[in-house]
């Protein structure tokens, strides 16, 4: 009987396989879902059941492409927004049993109305559960978002705190194995732990400790999630069913000559590091470092819209195309294969941003250039809890709807944290024709370390 | 904060590297040993410290290798028999900080005089033990073995039966790392589960629910566990630290007329499966498939005895010898490249063993052959507990020292509880010169399925 | 400018992957092609061309697959037996440049009316080629077989001849890149050599030693070629293009229940080693280790039928699968995951072959059994250059058409050259009743090696 | 049998495993030598001989530590500057046989005074070389360079000269395969192709078409070479024999903190790409993009001397580590595992360069800074053949020793011929103090292209 964790970086997404006695069930399995077959076949078992803990709004299920590859039956959970057309529904009470290993579903809604939990329990030992998979209800530190329902929240806020109860009795001995992990967009405070129990969580888990059903409403209604756009499509294709991810991950190596007759409409995402992308890059391209595309890309591509890729060799284009296919962005035209000094070479053009320092910025304040405005990208919570003076908040996600209430003919100086985000911002505004921008690197995390 | 299982199979040795903040330790870390710091590396962590449970018997330590290799500090603890050369000394309460991860260290002897559990805090959250390394102590549904101090048998079952409170005072909530699972000789009954709390071990470990310390001592008393010849060879080693892995753990492929011309004392092991040994097999050769090689080439090999393999290809050569250097033989002089097939046609000599179906057996029980003897070399306690009427009993490892005792031209059918020990009892019985051996293919299995 | 040879074991299918400059074309890919495409993309190139020699008769051409996969056009030759649908046709003297590689068609009929070959050359060197692509026109120590045109016997040896001429001519510094290597049944004697140039062949190859196109085709036509019954489903495949492999190659692990309740119609196919085979095998399994399935599985398996695996491991079972997905057997049930001690365990029925040596052999020849024969399964054209006296012939892989004319009552030994191909032939008889049997291992060599 | 090449990129040295018949030998291999050992063992080969063609002066040889893994015997030429400690001495004619492999040794000075050759025969087939390793005296497109006995300049050439006649003699049809491909230093004039036979060379290779030896010395002569000064040290370590490489050849990860507090004498490389380092880099680091490594650290390392890299993953660490094994580095102290915002958000230094694009360059030209002076660092062969007027030329390599020529208050613009050894200039100027530089990004080629 063993549980495998596959974690999808970025999105921090987790999803497990689970084997036991020649047979294997995926909890939450991703688009590219070949990796549950190879370990499974590797630990001698056949994948016969594929559990949901709910539909996923930041990534595509692989349930559907799973069930066809291996013809394991998919279980998710009723209320969904409609009919998961590639499951069958799966119900409270409900067990399934793989040798001595049995499956009992539990229906803990709040985070989503379709949301199970799935305890496994041991039937050669005892009537505990060993352990239990919470999907987005509770994670390890944290529980779920409430904000999928704005006008129930108060009613979800309950919901899951009834949820949450309901898993804590399976006691304390029961393992945790949540859907995601620290880095996810879908939790707000989730530790840096990859390994708890329930007995721990209910000690150390700050949300889990506030015993009134009404605090905990209280507490998860203050809370500020962001929702970037392409959610809406991750709902609608995990009702259908998405379509199998490409054969082949890997994008097209193009030259420079073939970079340059792209159409129009096609995005260039550079995926280098935020150093490289600020030495030089491809005029209209928008920095997405390669790990932070399952973040960020989902904020600036749109559905169908063609896009090619700016990456330092093939491993990093795969990486990258890797991400962009898990939030379903297929239509990758290829990568340049060539770094800047060749495509330089090439007397193609180029741009740089400037680079600030920490000690630059304080300089400014003593002799503020000329129309300079400090725009800080930073979430809005972490604006609010401490922000520089006289600097300005837009967040880096929202930008594109923002732009218009900033001024193209002003000195921006962006920051964020480090300097990461700023620097997609940064190119988001270079895109848009802003012609005065520079990035602070070190960010607000400088300011502080110097202060 | 990551805890990373890295498991040998055969041994079912659990090692473990843990991780949290970019720096990183392991704990009873395996011979070959540069697994830890690739993993590591991936990780973006340094290994400062490596942890060891206690003086291994059963596999060469790789602490004082992966020393010398990362520069960390081993920690050992207090009572092995004799100066740990490679190692500090480690003491109950002594702790050790990596960011907000805190190890903290118990003492529980009793499997060992030195054995030490490490207990893992998350300084961030809170008091209470996360996790616990209980090496040979405390296993998933078993405990550690008592047999290593014969004159001291009550003395140090109650040592452990103390050891085992010590660390279910942790708590229900604080995960389980035991260094072996299910498969291991260490233990008894090891669950073949690979996950488990301290709360479920609580209540359904059977040797945890015995709650009098005399019922435990007299439970431990009355195990039977065998202890191959090669534990004293790994106890020795331990206290030393033993010889880097060789850099290449691949054996040389060797064609046949090289490995005709071998000198006399070579051991010839077939790793092939049973039934291909069955089908053909080198004159003189010893079987023991490669994933058995872990259990029983200890009990037939001596050391600096020359050895060569005989494998099915490459891969199964390699796996033999990785089995083999854990176990502390190098001299490994090369493997045979060619099937039985190209072995046969140059004219050379190979033996077939006849296979007996159960129905056969049944058969014979009719009709008794002249002289004929089955022959059941499970161990002491499968033989007790349910056998075939008229059977004798020899356990397969000791077979090399009660030769004595059999009848080389007695007819012999040997069976275990599947024919894969009976297949490495049959060829030590036809290496030494009995002539009218057979195999029981299904043995104890088959006789009672068809029953 | 790189040539990169992927080759295909047992098959011994030689394709390859050119590139040059950012581009790259591929000649002749295999059925499970994303290779070329992770090749092409780790050196930076994109394929946008793929070429054909000619219409391949023992695999499943991947020209189609590739192309949907990456965009490439595919290039076939005139006069193939109907339109090659996924393809365009190329003709003598066509060329196209990738940078400084151009590439030239010569058509180079005979093995097949649609064969090309492909000469390459440097354009920043000179006019000569530096290296062709020869198909099955010509090979390192051998020629193409024309035995595919029984009434056109001497016309096509004779447009063969022509052909090798015209290769010829270009040049003793040209490369020589065959499509298929020693081993192959698509050649008769190719020597055992990975690498040559025309210059070498022109002096050393002893059908282009053949001066005179007279005795050339005497030559030829004197040949004996066998045809597996597979060979018209690829045909028919390649014409109108085959589906892509599928996404996963290896088959799932079924248990001994499920292995039981096959329909009927299903073959099990065990890919053990011959001596695994010999030792126990489960009843009606037909024999055909691993690596032998591309030259003998094209004889026994009819298109559609359902087909399941045993084998010894993971490894075995998809190097296996490989293997009969590229001669279009793609219905594959699953593999038997426990080895024949847990079978066998479970009372379920196994048989195994006696397994004679070659000392056996000669003093049945002293005293002969009751209605023994010897049955010889190697090629007719092995089995007249020498044989045993008093042995009868049946190739190995026509058996299941020649079975009645054999006596199911008497005693057969079975040999080939070594006892692999009469593992093959033995299981043949035993599914079909015959119940005695026996495999002479060694066979022809043994019996030569100790005269 | 076979030829497997093994590539050292960026050296672009080309060693062989050769196999035949179940033994094999290596021809020159490198330092991190167990590749040759796996390959050999797939294949199903025992490594029994190493032949070095000449004594490296741009990498550790690996012959004996692949000696003392094996147990081969190594062979290396006569008049060697010294006796190879661990290596026979071999001479004109001598031969080696693997099955129907001989192996032929021709004695080929020049490039050294030991340079061999080693024709390839198949003795199955005929008495003409199939194939000859060439070591450097002959190359793909280009000979070996003939600088390394400044005194005896024109004997050598005259050496070279005659050697390459006696290859060329074994006729069209052999094979060529020499020590390196194009990008190594060790030739001028190399083909980008990868593959040639002795046939092609002596039609196309320039430096074979010149028939007079006069003419041949005289060309040789005015050939212009650099030596880094690690050539001294490969030269001696290659008489004497070099250790391994370390067993695990990634580097550590180091935190921030950790980086900060090296010993002053350590050599930080930064081995991101030339962006990333325009980008942002850490003060007084020296910028080599790790696969410009083998062709650029020996100018710049001293013998001994400790040295941690920047990097943007582990991948690129290891990269960047192996290339340093290769020509002797293994002080290796660790690597930086953050990337610049963690770094700048700790409040710590950097530096960025000013990246000037070809039109920013071409207004300086129009209205030219104070004291601005365009810098190239390409070779003096590239300088002379065309350069921007009004630059002075500094080779790359040579910077340190030259810099004095230089003027450390002026404005300097760094060249090259794409920007990438501009920016490794650029990175020896600011380690030395130079305040004012800027890098030309695309540099002559960019001039060129928009001209």
């Amino acid at each position: 009987m063993f549980i495998n964790k596959i974690k999808s970086e970025g999105l921090s997404h987790l999803s497990y396989l689970v084997g036991n006695d020649g047979h294997a069930f995926v909890v939450d399995p991703r688009r590219d879902c070949e990796i549950y077959v190879e370990e499974a076949v590797k630990a001698g078992c056949r994948i016969t059941h594929i559990f949901e803990t709910h539909r996923n709004e930041d990534l595509i299920s692989g349930a559907p492409v799973l069930a066809k590859l291996t013809g394991a039956r998919v279980l998710h959970g009723p209320n969904a927004a409609g009919n998961v057309a590639y499951a069958d529904t799966t119900h409270e009470g409900d067990t399934f049993e793989f040798g001595n290993l049995r499956v009992e579903v539990l229906e803990t809604p709040g985070h989503t109305d379709d949301s199970l939990s799935f305890a496994v329990f041991d039937t050669d030992f005892g009537d505990d559960a060993v352990g239990v998979f919470t999907g987005d209800a509770m994670f390890i530190g944290d529980v779920g978002r409430t904000d999928f329902y704005p006008d129930r929240a108060e009613e979800v806020a309950g919901l899951l705190y009834d949820s949450l109860r309901k898993i804590l009795a399976l006691g304390d001995q029961a393992l945790l194995y949540p859907a995601h992990g620290a880095g996810s967009v879908c939790g707000d405070s989730m530790a840096d732990r990859e390994f708890s129990s329930l007995g721990y969580e209910r000690k150390y888990n700050d949300k889990l400790r506030i015993s009134s059903r009404e605090q905990f409403i209280k507490a998860k209604i203050a809370e500020h999630h962001y929702q970037p756009p392409y959610f809406r499509l991750m709902e609608k294709l995990n009702l259908t069913g998405a379509d199998p991810a490409p054969r082949i991950t890997t994008p097209v190596p193009l030259s420079p000559d073939e970079f340059r007759s792209l159409p129009e409409k096609t995005v260039i995402v550079d995926t280098r590091t935020v150093s490289a992308f600020l030495g030089s890059h491809l005029p209209g391209s928008l920095a997405i470092p390669a790990p932070m595309i399952p973040a960020f890309a989902g904020w600036y591509i749109e559905p169908g819209q063609p896009v090619v890729l700016v990456a330092a060799d093939p491993a990093q284009a795969r990486v990258a195309s890797q991400h962009l296919i898990r939030i379903g962005v297929d239509n990758l035209e290829g990568f340049l294969t060539t770094d800047m000094p060749e495509w330089s070479a090439g007397g193609l053009p180029f741009h740089s941003l400037p680079v600030m320092h920490v000690d630059d910025i304080r300089e400014r304040f003593r002799n503020p250039p000329d129309d300079w405005q400090i725009l800080d990208v930073r979430s809005i919570k972490e604006y609010r809890q401490e922000s520089i003076e006289g600097s300005v908040h837009a967040y880096v996600g929202e930008l594109p709807q923002t732009l218009d209430q900033l001024d193209r003919n002003r000195h921006y100086t962006v920051m964020c944290a480090s300097g990461a985000r700023a620097t997609i911002a940064a190119s988001v505004l270079e895109r848009a024709g802003f012609s005065r921008v520079d990035v602070f690197l070190g960010s607000f995390g400088a300011w502080k370390a110097t202060d």
